[in-house]
């Protein structure tokens, strides 16, 4: 075989010098402890530039959102890989971190990649309501369902969207995305005669897309805040244990179905 | 067999109402949605409190402080991942935090659990000098390593631990469990006649205790500053490709290797 | 909200009574332990049924040729994992089965799925040449890749290939499935006039398909073959370690790559 | 700071050249490739030698013996996963992986070490009985547990224990490891009073010992064989799925207890 055409490795992540500690071109000693927020260093971590006062601010109101849902699948395996490998703190989160995936975290990358191509392509100059329409339907023809659009479980509104677009527009951060993704709820509860709001996956796909992130990062900053959570999680299960009690009674309900099954005639 | 206890199951993390979401006993839209930072809400997480000032200030440097190192071991996890299956970036990171394990993260955990043990048993009164001097004695005769003290890689002092000790004084977090440290490092240089200054972990360490954190959590702390820093090297990857290098040539030198060794005479 | 219809939790595979353990209604102590193969032990837990002799052979086959592929991004991800985090061995083989993913693995599920769903539709009972080349085409006019089919990296055919087909063959599980993916290379070489055989991913996904598993338990027997390799890994990576030399060249790199960015002018 | 020693990468596990690939220093295709068993394919990635009968016999009653034990938690964190990520099948199995830990898996490990220390030092030459009596008198006094002793959760003796040891005898592969473990059973009884048989940990410790594996190795065993039984167990949640089920019961019984809390007076 032909020989590979070798690449240098480079990185602006971070690297130390006798004396300082350099992180995206900024001195962590210098200008990051002590002036930066953990939202201001994820926003130099994702973009590799320092966030205007803007930006943190929004940036810390969509991660603060998503940090906590409750008692949500992804908690539980955190706490019962904690109860087998309570030596493994790290990995017991990761296991939770695993389950950040299409079911319930993948609709706000969803709505952003839809907000993502039809503001960046020939849409781009056309009225929104228009384009909305076409998107609607599009998928319903397909028999898709509109990412960050609709019911969530359990009330008509979820009262974060109106908080979170607030947030956006007092920062500056609410142009064409978030536009777009009001005038697809409109148009699909047109189109359908159903009351179909934006949902919370589908506020943050928009403003995600104002602060200028690539849709694939929505799966990252539901990445973070959800470690926040199983964090949080895992030190209420240390303080409070519930896992062994879920594990006792799903193993106790499933061997007494079996040993039933097994006597029953079948 | 007898029949098991059962035991209701019981969280205070997060639950919702018709109207509101409630994370631990506060409401996310009324108080925390654009007021509560994200460390703030990491403390919330944690401790099931909400935090002071001055407990945000201090947990939120010791996170940022945590959050980068440059190519690591976990990074290279993270970006190899990614290679192999780009469409669970969560799966990725989770890969990544797999490795907050002892090599790297576990010291801040071990420099808590000394001070934490040494400052709530029957040393709690004596003189942190001579406790220092007790604990380093043990830990000589025993040949084991004291964790948060010594020689980082590269340089004498880590430049973050002045500056991680003097934003804790500056929020009044600075005490006895801080003292002790200190105390454990001139100790240890007296006895070895080498410089063994308090080191990052240590000061993490000490800094978690004077926040009333858990030693364990030591960890959990890390895991959440890392996630940052490995959803960073993500987004990084995804613009400025690298691990299909560091890949090609582990796997390049490894073939090359071990077909000379074939076929030289053995 | 109405109430939740609730579900009984029912399970098979496995429980225990006072003298004995059964596994999907199998006796483990008398008719499991000494008499089964582990590649039988994976059958009867994938389809809830005893293997027979010709399924156990094939299972076998298929699962021995996925586990070990050399230093792929995956076996460095499990040893750069056990240098972070040696007291979790588990956590190393799961990081590093997180890189099972579309990249290297996904191609078996994807040629699976496709024979699959045009032996099962109406495609059913038209010659498999004319099925093969409707697929061909389809996917060429949509620029799609045909999963299974083409050069590996480095050699014409791929040696497992005719091996995995000819133990098929001599247990009586080549059948249309296996018809049918021949037939798309021939029509995929006949189209592009390039030669592009049926590879390994191909070759397994075809068999998976005879033995009459689900197109997404590829991804499952890809998973505890990968499993059994990465263990195999960190066992060498225990003897004779690399990883830490991989992420030293890497770090070092990325740093004198950096340095020299900062001091050129920009 | 001085330049770094670099060192070559070296490993056997596997490397391809034009024509076949080679596993360490075995021809995947002319002499693995239905020829050699799963357990076989699982001793030649962990010790890179071809095993005997002796040996493959006696590795694959260990891993089959762990491969299934019910609704643990692994298998719910398994499920639980996959019901938030159908897409990463991998992800969700490396998920339960997590918690092959020191709760459930940690204590073959534990008891491998034991004899394997014991049986190469100076103790080696000694009566195994009077070795066994000081193993149990030191965990006694430190108050600490014997690894591999004691009753398991349901019955008077583990009926795969017995069947194991036969195996291994059957196979000449059952020394001085087993000798020990089985005198540590009667010391502990004779010590304690209390009926103390070898559970099914201690026999896999002591078996994997008679095997020549390092007891690092028993979690990799464990490893590959949970590995089995949770692509098993997806397969079944694929068929039959009770994952929603449990976190659905979780979920509202914890919301139910957590408005209960906030109405009543505190």
């Amino acid at each position: 075989m032909a020989a590979r055409n070798k690449k240098g490795l480079t990185s602006r992540m971070g690297w130390n010098t006798e004396s300082s500690i350099i992180v995206n071109g900024v001195d962590l000693c210098q200008d990051i402890l002590g002036k930066m927020s953990l939202a201001e260093m994820a926003w130099l971590e994702i973009t590799g530039t320092k966030a205007t006062q803007q930006q943190s601010n929004v940036l810390n109101a969509l991660l603060v959102s998503l940090v906590e849902h409750g008692m949500t699948p992804m908690a539980l395996v955190t706490r019962l890989t904690y109860l087998c490998a309570p030596e493994s703190v790290q990995a017991a989160v990761a296991a939770g971190l695993c389950g950040v995936g299409t079911t319930y975290a993948g609709t706000s990358e969803g709505a952003a990649k839809i907000v993502q191509t039809a503001n960046s392509g020939p849409d781009r100059d056309r009225p929104v309501a228009d384009v909305a329409r076409d998107i609607v339907r599009e998928h319903l023809s397909n028999k898709r369902t509109i990412p960050g659009i609709g019911h969530g479980i359990h009330r008509p509104i979820d009262p974060r969207v109106p908080i979170l677009f607030r947030i956006a527009a007092e920062n500056g951060l609410s142009g064409r995305h978030v536009e777009l993704i009001n005038a697809i709820s409109v148009a699909a509860s047109e189109a359908t005669g159903k009351n179909l709001p934006v949902n919370v996956t589908g506020a943050i796909g928009a403003i995600a897309s104002e602060l200028g992130l690539d849709w694939q990062m929505c799966r990252g900053i539901s990445v973070i805040a959800r470690c926040v959570g199983l964090v949080g999680h895992l030190a209420e299960e240390i303080r409070n244990p519930i896992a062994n009690e879920v594990y006792q009674r799903s193993d106790e309900e499933v061997t007494e179905n079996a040993i039933a099954l097994m006597v029953e005639p079948s």
